[in-house]
């Protein structure tokens, strides 16, 4: 335990998780650990959910954390102890309670939440609980396999509850650079140029005062919920190398590409996967999770660098990575999520975004979040601080779902996400769209002729040629915009368009 | 002439606006200065009207600008000269053929066209035209009123025209700071900390072998045309001076503020001019466009510093500015678009900023280009850069448009151009709603209640609480989302809702 608590003071505050959510009020602030799965918080909100099933007394709590979190998540939602929600979630009982209105979700941009706390705009926060490796002898806390905010709750909290779990290998330590922005108006760039620079601490500093309580845990994370690929995505995979070597002998990009981001998914999975077999070399990460493939990469002598702020690994790759650390040590970095996201890091290196849409329209519109405009599947998390910024946007989506029965390209997103001005490349299974410089028209021929599934094109080229004649810039038929998505909910199928449609 | 063209080799270059129009090719890519109507070019495109007039000899270009041209769009777009049109115009000749589908316009966000240019993305550009004060020894031109994207133009561009304006005058020299980002992957942060911080020359580098031709102009620019405020613009310029000073009472601003940006419209001008009445002091500028009221603030000693890539001035106050340069030559600086509308420095600063909607949803999206979802008016111009990464973000817009028959509040807006996540601050002449840290339920309520037309209240309370019984994060009823457009599109007039809307 001295390795784990070095501040002899601190072991002091050793308690049970039992007694430590006793520190939890209702209507509280909390800020936690973890981010897709990782480095969450877990023994504390147990505790909780398990003293409120036992005592009745319900604390109902603003829950802000990196982004998605392992059961706890689960647990809280699913007993009713989610007030407010921010910034992230891909729970289904969470889900579940959004969508009810029950739970109040405030999904943002990730880099954002950090600013909006900093600047007073929400907050303050009451307490913050997250996961460590150890505590320093002046009271950092080293965290585990995310950073997430963590960084940022423990400096803004009045009170902190560290969880370090003994699951996690003391070799995490010096894989983390914390690095908070100054409050404006007096703040310095972020000194990142390449994706190795390091520019801060390996621990979040904490005034030792503040940590009321410190429980030992030795639970793992959670296993990745990772899809294997298919046919369709390797097929999507493929469209994008195909991309990237055209960049290369059109001069836009050297044979080591640049810093690579992807969100969670499949595709970015192969995606990653096929650059193992790509004359493509000493390639960058930059990007807010690494997942599986990452490590493939790191194996196959693809990848120099990789910078993140958290892991999504499946329990074999986790056991592989927790156990091989010494042998990563030099080629990866954690980061807070505010600066793996930050628009100024991301635009400086001219990152290579490849993010999920849930549809995306015939303008290039792009809906992540909300299925038939109305509900909440995860949140919009980091998609858009870099598809904003990127020096290359792509988005990918099946063109079907629902075997079939909806269409991913349709007239008029149900909701946006990322505008067209955000949007460079688009893949489904069925080709690619390169979108740089086209117009509104242009873009909709591309679009409807490359990405869409057969079945419905012909239905999307009569919409696109009627609206046409119509007029404008970005033309439209008001009557049938969101015509396609009221045939899915009231006929189970979109196939099923009424005939002025189809 | 020696003072405006000080590289001898370059005088034998200076040639009559008919013979340089006759560089410009069918095809070509033409990058041109000029933004909001100020140190645009002039006598080329003019020439080049009157040529084709003349000779039937029609060239088509893909146009380039910093933002929206004076006469030259006008004359460019009636006679059928621009194939491509980029990245904002607000000509209503233009407009015309941009929603005809003749010209193909890509609006973009205005620091995204450089990079797109600098990546390989667009381009390359073939030749650019740009306005100048004079041409220093080593060819390097001193640009005049506006900045915009001419650094870039230049630096790209296989030849370049130098339009020397003899109108402006020569203390306008030493007001610009050039500075371009190095190509990735090698860039260096941008080093503005503070809105007053030179990082670069007060001259456009350019190798004199480049420049093909000088013609030599006096013609003044285009003055603005702002509308003057009205009782509505005056009072929603109040409810922004009262939530400032409700900021500092919180103390989440200091009685400097922070460096404000607003885009170019009459409310933007009322808070500034309310501005000179607040207990604000040593107030700063860090915005695209300086209007007659930045001017204003400087004579009443309430401002410090102004930076921006441009003027949009009145003729008076153009006249009052040119003339009076020296008196505010320590206090502004004309940077180029990509500086001052860049995420970097936007967001260290954290910037208040404020833009002009079209219509907004009752969840905060929204539209600032699209009448009805399809027919430009302008273009998403800087707006976006500013609201996703300012401190502060504002929206204004009157309630209604077209004398009540419009409500710019809407269940659902036809066209996003900034999404719920990049809005903080919402007003119209009936309150302001702050939506900060609220779920999109909560949003709802807050922007129909503050913000819409008493006359169209109860039809959104009634959308929305229908919408809510149906469920979702963000509940609509997707039958009747646009409908309202629908309405107004058929019958001229939102007031006359369907029954089942009403």
């Amino acid at each position: 335990m001295e390795h784990r608590i070095r501040n002899s003071f601190l072991r002091s505050r050793v308690m049970s998780a039992d007694e430590a959510q006793e520190w939890i009020r209702d209507g509280m602030t909390v800020g936690v650990s973890g981010f897709t799965r990782c480095g969450d918080v877990k023994a504390v909100p147990r505790a909780l959910v398990n003293n409120i099933r036992k005592t009745g007394d319900l604390r109902r709590i603003h829950l802000y954390s990196g982004a998605s979190l392992g059961e706890a998540d689960s647990w809280l939602s699913s007993n009713h102890l989610v007030d407010r929600r921010s910034p992230y979630q891909s729970d289904p009982e969470t889900r579940k309670s959004i969508n009810r209105g029950e739970i109040r979700y405030i999904e943002q941009h990730l880099s954002h939440t950090a600013e909006s706390f900093r600047d007073g705009n929400v907050g303050p926060i009451d307490l913050a609980i997250v996961e460590a490796v150890a505590i320093t002898e002046d009271g950092g806390i080293i965290p585990t396999t995310s950073v997430g905010n963590s960084p940022l709750f423990v400096q803004q909290a009045k009170q902190v509850i560290v969880e370090i779990n003994l699951s996690m290998p003391e070799s995490l330590i010096g894989i983390h650079d914390i690095y908070l922005p100054e409050r404006r108006p007096f703040r310095s760039p972020i000194d990142i140029r390449q994706v190795d620079d390091l520019i801060g601490y390996h621990y979040i500093p904490c005034d030792p005062e503040k940590i009321i309580g410190i429980v030992i845990t030795d639970e793992p994370d959670s296993p990745s919920r990772m899809i294997p690929p298919d046919e369709e995505t390797q097929q999507m995979a493929g469209y994008i190398l195909e991309l990237l070597e055209h960049e290369v002998r059109h001069g836009r990009l050297t044979d080591k590409l640049a810093p690579l981001q992807s969100g969670v998914g499949s595709v970015a999975n192969a995606v990653f996967s096929g650059l193992e077999q790509s004359p493509f070399n000493q390639l960058e990460i930059y990007t807010e999770v690494m997942q599986d493939s990452v490590f493939h990469l790191f194996d196959s002598g693809k990848v120099a660098f990789a910078s993140g702020c958290s892991f999504s690994l499946s329990q074999r790759m986790r056991d592989h990575v927790l156990s091989s650390l010494p042998q990563y040590r030099n080629q990866i970095v954690l980061r807070p999520q505010e600066i793996s996201n930050h628009p100024e890091v991301i635009r400086r290196l001219g990152v290579i975004a490849m993010n999920a849409a849930l549809e995306i329209d015939i303008y290039g519109n792009v809906n992540s979040t909300h299925v038939l405009g109305t509900h909440m599947m995860n949140g919009i998390g980091g998609s858009g601080d870099f598809a904003r910024n990127a020096g290359l946007t792509i988005f990918v989506t099946k063109s079907t779902a629902k075997n079939g029965k909806v269409s991913s390209i349709v007239p008029f997103v149900s909701h946006v996400d990322h505008t067209e001005h955000d949007v460079d490349i688009l893949v489904t299974e069925q080709g690619i769209a390169d979108l740089r410089g086209l117009s509104p028209r242009e873009r909709a021929k591309v679009i409807i002729e490359n990405l869409s599934h057969p079945f419905y094109k012909d239905a999307l080229r009569d919409y696109f040629q009627r609206a046409s004649v119509q007029g404008g810039h970005t033309p439209h038929l008001l009557e049938e915009a969101l015509s396609w998505h009221r045939q899915f909910k009231e006929a189970g199928d979109m196939r099923k368009l009424e005939p002025s449609v189809l």
